[in-house]
């Protein structure tokens, strides 16, 4: 019999989606659940409902809780964490990357090493000579992945995925959808959604 | 030795705050942790962040999100739910009258009933009518409880209590503070305002 599937929706920029990804696979593990990453964009999505920053900057006492927030989290939870200097970090080159590396097998490996450079090491993201060693540690070609990265059928999936995740509902990250079209919001729910797919797993 | 001390502030127009008065004192008894109810309003708090209305009814899908999570919530903790016809309802005088009750120790049950007759029952707990049998049920005096709530001793705790929430970096519901200022928002921290709190008791 097949495991059930959860769908992991994560966006770069996202500091909760952070956590999510460095958990994700352990407490999937846990469940004898299979995780498919489904790198994909804010932006668009913020920009639909007509925000143009991060909720996190545009309410000041939200974003002041969400810092101190991740901070006692990732305490609890035994992960690095350092405010970035920058905030939110463009991450459409690294989705990009990242698209192509979950269809090669290395994507899981380099999406962690994306968040923790730029949640750990605070490290810019957008910048490709950035990115490559973390392309090369995940077990990618790396000059394959940026010349892949800058053709139209990268461009185009990232673009359909987010489109889908849209379409899903998922209007933040991290997000969690099941087989059966339940959708989850916030790392905080990843034990729920794990859950969920196991129940409603035919 | 005293007790940690939880202060958990709520809005009677917020769903999420319904999960956390039922669950409240229940989670609080297993900590040994003495919970303060602070109803506030949240319409002054949002309105200084530009907001007209609830984020669930600006933000379709995440309003459409937010009553699917509830029903599934309520179904997780045993609680009866309905979406009420009308959303939010304004919880002005029902804050008025609790901040009477939490004063004369019939506060919680009152609190408790308000959310089952808005978030069960599908009751319009603006009107004095609904709520009287409620302030009865709780062991209070109905009569004099809207007396006290159209005073402005009343109206200017009301108020306070909303600035002081403020000052304390509340901005939704529910939330929790503890007595060494830590802010917890969301019914899903709770048990994580619960621990924090124990930890930190001198």
């Amino acid at each position: 019999m097949s495991r059930p599937i959860l769908e992991f929706w994560h966006e770069f920029a996202s500091t909760y989606s952070y956590i999510a990804a460095m958990r994700v696979e352990a407490e999937a593990a846990r469940h004898d659940v299979e995780i498919v990453w489904r790198p994909f964009l804010l932006g668009p999505i913020f920009g639909a409902q007509g925000l143009t920053d991060s909720p996190f900057n545009i309410y000041a006492d939200k974003g002041r809780y969400m810092w101190r927030d991740m901070a006692r989290l990732c305490d609890d939870y035994g992960l690095a964490f350092r405010k970035p200097s920058v905030f939110p970090r463009n991450g459409l080159l690294a989705a990009r990357v990242a698209v192509r590396g979950v269809r090669d097998g290395w994507g899981a490996a380099f999406i962690r090493g994306v968040y923790e450079a730029n949640f750990v090491h605070d490290r810019d993201i957008t910048d490709a000579a950035v990115l490559a060693p973390i392309v090369i540690a995940a077990g990618g070609d790396a000059e394959r992945a940026f010349t892949d990265a800058a053709d139209d059928a990268i461009k185009t999936a990232l673009r359909r995925q987010t489109e889908e995740a849209q379409a899903r509902g998922v209007f933040g990250a991290p997000s969690f959808t099941t087989a059966d079209g339940e959708l989850f919001w916030g790392h905080d729910r990843l034990e729920q959604a794990l859950q969920w797919a196991v129940k409603h797993h035919h």
